[in-house]
């Protein structure tokens, strides 16, 4: 199997400690930069409202097997379907791809909310979002996608 | 440095064989899956309209040197602002991201339409667009961008 070697840009640092599904909407948390990373690569990010952040679900032991396919939260009430068909973090590479708003910028930090992964999440990437390069074209999805995203991003109250 | 290996899901086949800057909109590629990746994994992704993809700029030398800043497509007539705070291939880890819609999918393939990546690019995750897991709230973008994204997914003719 190929693997292709991907530096670590930093870590998220506060937010939640443990995974859950839901209420990540107000969920605060610092992403640090690597030692090494100069902190001038984020000049200018702070003209940004939001980020998307490539990050390693570092808690996922591939060890110990993935899904090839599976219910979306094991719900019994949903369709079973194949893990590059949902977002799971048991997928082959542990890859997460989330989007959030930015709070601020510091010399070397970036303060986000509503970014869905723990204290101690590795980054890979950052870039900021362009609002034309989001989907083109009518969006449709499965009728099971309503039931997860539900209370995804509703506020935490923490 | 800290690097974490990630399997390489799939490749990139077919569009363009040269990395140019605009006029992506109607490029169509195939994504077909690394050897040893189960066909099982795509099975409900049909139900999709776009899919995000995250691949590796290969053509990038980090050897060559990464910038810490630059302006935009080295135009003279954008600011100077950090490789964090735009979206170009040179950038720490060579990651890149982008949505594009499905066409259809095979039983090991996907062909997509709108992918800005060329042929032979190694591909590290996909997921399935959902839509609400878009930006929340106002979005807000500097001036430059606007001149970026202009022309980037007009149809290009090919």
């Amino acid at each position: 199997m190929e693997a292709l070697p991907i530096p670590v840009l930093g870590t998220v640092v506060g937010g939640r400690h443990e995974p859950v599904d839901d209420a990540w909407g107000t969920v605060e948390a610092t992403i640090e930069l690597a030692d090494g990373v100069s902190g001038d690569m984020l000049d200018g990010l702070s003209e940004f409202s939001h980020l998307e952040v490539i990050f390693v679900f570092h808690r996922v032991d591939p060890s110990a097997g993935l899904p090839v396919r599976r219910r979306p939260r094991d719900r019994d009430d949903l369709p079973e379907v194949g893990a590059l068909a949902q977002r799971h973090a048991k997928r082959r590479g542990r890859l997460g791809l989330s989007r959030c708003e930015i709070v601020g910028v510091g010399d070397r930090s970036i303060t986000v909310r509503g970014l869905d992964a723990i204290d101690g999440t590795p980054v890979l990437d950052l870039k900021p979002w362009f609002d034309a390069f989001g989907p083109r074209g009518p969006v449709r999805e499965p009728e099971w996608v309503s039931s997860i995203v539900a209370s995804y991003y509703e506020p935490s109250g923490e």
